[in-house]
């Protein structure tokens, strides 16, 4: 397949009539149109206004997409433990595959290729199956909880660790090696020391397993952890393991200058998820600062009952100008940076090689946006178009390993109608009150 | 017309299933679809998902949106200097009417039926004209500029004021009233004591004529201005009569307790612009406060150089979130809160009567959004749906004073696409060489 129009091949590429020639799952040849129009007059065809890398959602709740909107407003800890625990809690096997469709639904429709995704306790398989079948690009891991973690989803140390061994011979290397596994302890506060450290020995016995999981979002978090462990929580984290090159840290909002030098040192990846910080009023990461210390930042946009998209356009727009107004300078994080964070950087978090770019060889994760609409005109720079004003409703074409997911604005993987009727069938249905009463007592 | 769907009447009125009736330019009837379905069998249905007051756009720069991604993520004084006062000193009167119509089209696209709008110093008949066409409700001015101002821009303290009262006596209660005229110096650095002075006796002079203007955007702002007159921002405002139940001062980013209390005690509306705010840096407005002083707060998206969209769904999200973060507290700024602030307060503002709620008698100023898509897939909640989900994008029908301007997902009062088109080909005409230049003198 050829994929022409403005080819944003990445931050500091951009290439006007251009096209990207696709190959079975890899990019064969990036440049001039008409040029490769005869040099590969054979491949069909597909226009569009811009052509993208596809956006690494660097940290997701797919399966929590069936609480969008069921808690705003409310106080952290209520709208943890009095809706969303409780529906992670409740969900069947068969809701929580729902779930997690709906979550990949909204994410390749809205031009994200990859995930790193955090499930939930039970039913993980069926998430893994749904990724597989509606043709994202992932990490994807079962949580583990075996501490001050309410009923329905505390697991005994052993059985978590067991399940997460399974799921790893199961599923890493799935789908032609599109899926991957990523250990995913909840946060130190939901793990007991042996399970965190048992997150690391899984890891390193499993070549390309990666580590997921929460870190300094709130400040009740962290003091959680220094009153269990005397530690600030990213260095009780390194301390049982759950730093470096292959650990992908969501939020990383309150660190101190200690904790970013160990950070960077150990080339451990964060996922910063700026609309998430915001709406359940977490505070601002320092994002300027981790980038200042090379620290590899990624973007996400978290889960739908805290965002309440999973938009990577307008969380690029998002991660920028909160930057901008916390440093009081409208320089920092510019478009390229930015739309670096939601490409390559959380490519290399993900640990996909060849990702992230519009390059010959590199993988055919791509992303195709109209730009006919009052929002795109004028049109100075696509890049800055890109991360200041484009949207997941602007996405016609997405493809992940050189398969088309949507084509012409329709997604072709599945069918997008039924998946959001059953979704609302769930939704309707969902009765939390049980799981409700269960997670009370474990309410600080 | 009936219009039919689940209606948000205001913050706190949802009915499902139900009907606005509109005769004339009034609603007449709300409530039960079915009931009304019998009362009124001669008036044509028309079907929504979601119903709701028209959103009002508290500040917005409607002649800018050619500049819509001209010069992002640069300094503020670059940026303006640059860029957007060359860009408004350049526009000859056939542009400056394309470009009001690119903003006009926009927010009537996307669910904005009322703007107080900032225009430029020369051409502002072409925009009144636009607004006129186009159908949208405001309050608009010409902007007053007698010193630190560039070529092109700079006029005689007489002049300006001469040419307001012109355009006082054309444009104010025109089009059935639908358009009313605010007085509009650009702000304090920028106008002379005289023209200050000027501005209110003018808006004295004339009924219903009110006050727009920028306030304490940024903190360069307030010290030339208190170089200049030994007085912080707002006080000096006050000083010589610009606070009052008839002046809405746009931003109000940085106040000091006595000047929140001298906008309290004089009723002095002020506009919110976050996404504006942010982008541009120039800081976190303490809307929270200002609401707990009853200070009327309402929404607006400033220009299309500093946002990059006009979209009031968006912009109410930001405007949640923002505050969130910033008290770290997620309770503060709720749904129905920021709703008001986009439609009840926006009105206050604006100094229109019945207008921001579906109520019998108000005006027929009404917005229906579809939530045929994932992203608003599960709706617990409309409201909060519209705030934290909706998007400019589901908006599928717009009607100000009665007056259908978008019918199912299409502008009827405009050919959208030929303005589109004008409007690129002006912005790749565009050289502001020119005016540049001219403006480089001034450049602090």
């Amino acid at each position: 397949m050829r994929i022409s129009g403005t080819i944003i091949a990445d931050s500091s590429t951009v290439i006007d009539d251009g096209t990207v020639v696709v190959d079975g799952a890899e990019i064969v040849a990036v440049g001039d149109r008409e040029r490769l129009a005869q040099q590969y007059p054979d491949h069909r065809e597909q226009s569009c206004d811009l052509v993208v890398p596809g956006m690494v959602g660097g940290h997701i709740h797919s399966v929590q997409s069936l609480g969008r909107g069921i808690s705003d407003d409310r106080e952290l800890l209520d709208w943890l433990f009095d809706y969303i625990l409780p529906m992670e809690a409740t969900l069947t096997a068969d809701e929580m595959e729902i779930a997690a469709k709906l979550g990949y639904l909204e994410l390749i429709e809205s031009g994200t290729t990859t995930v790193i995704d955090h499930l939930s306790v039970a039913h993980a398989d069926r998430a893994f199956e749904a990724a597989g079948e509606m043709g994202i690009r992932g990490l994807l891991g079962k949580v583990l909880m075996d501490q001050r973690s309410p009923e329905g989803l505390r697991e005994d140390t052993d059985e978590a660790l067991a399940d997460t061994e399974r799921l790893i011979q199961k599923y890493h290397g799935s789908f032609d090696d599109r899926i991957r596994y990523a250990v995913t302890p909840r946060f130190a506060v939901s793990c007991t020391e042996d399970c965190l450290r048992g997150c690391r020995e899984l890891a390193d016995r499993y070549d390309g397993v990666r580590i997921h999981t929460h870190a300094s979002e709130n400040q009740g978090e962290i003091e959680t952890v220094e009153d269990d462990t005397g530690m600030r929580n990213i260095q009780w984290l390194d301390e049982v393991g759950l730093t470096g090159d292959d650990v992908v840290l969501a939020h990383c909002v309150w660190t101190d200058d200690e904790e970013r030098e160990l950070l960077a040192e150990t080339g451990t990846h964060v996922t910063h998820c700026p609309s998430s910080n915001m709406k359940l009023a977490s505070g601002i990461a320092p994002v300027v600062d981790y980038l200042d210390r090379d620290i590899n930042v990624a973007l996400g946009n978290d889960g739908p009952p805290c965002n309440n998209t999973l938009d990577p356009f307008t969380e690029m727009k998002q991660a920028s100008t909160l930057q901008k107004v916390d440093q009081l300078d409208p320089t920092v994080t510019p478009a390229e940076t930015i739309f670096e964070m939601a490409t390559v950087n959380g490519a290399e978090a993900a640990g996909f090689d060849r990702l992230g770019k519009l390059e010959e060889g590199w993988r055919a994760d791509i992303v195709g946006l109209s730009t006919e609409t009052t929002r795109a005109t004028p049109l100075y720079d696509p890049l800055s178009h890109l991360v200041f004003a484009a949207r997941g409703e602007d996405v016609t074409f997405t493809m992940v390993d050189g398969s088309v997911l949507v084509e012409d604005g329709e997604v072709t993987v599945a069918d997008a109608d039924a998946i959001r009727e059953e979704a609302v069938e769930v939704a309707e249905s969902l009765d939390l009150e049980e799981a409700r009463q269960n997670a009370q007592e474990l309410k600080p």
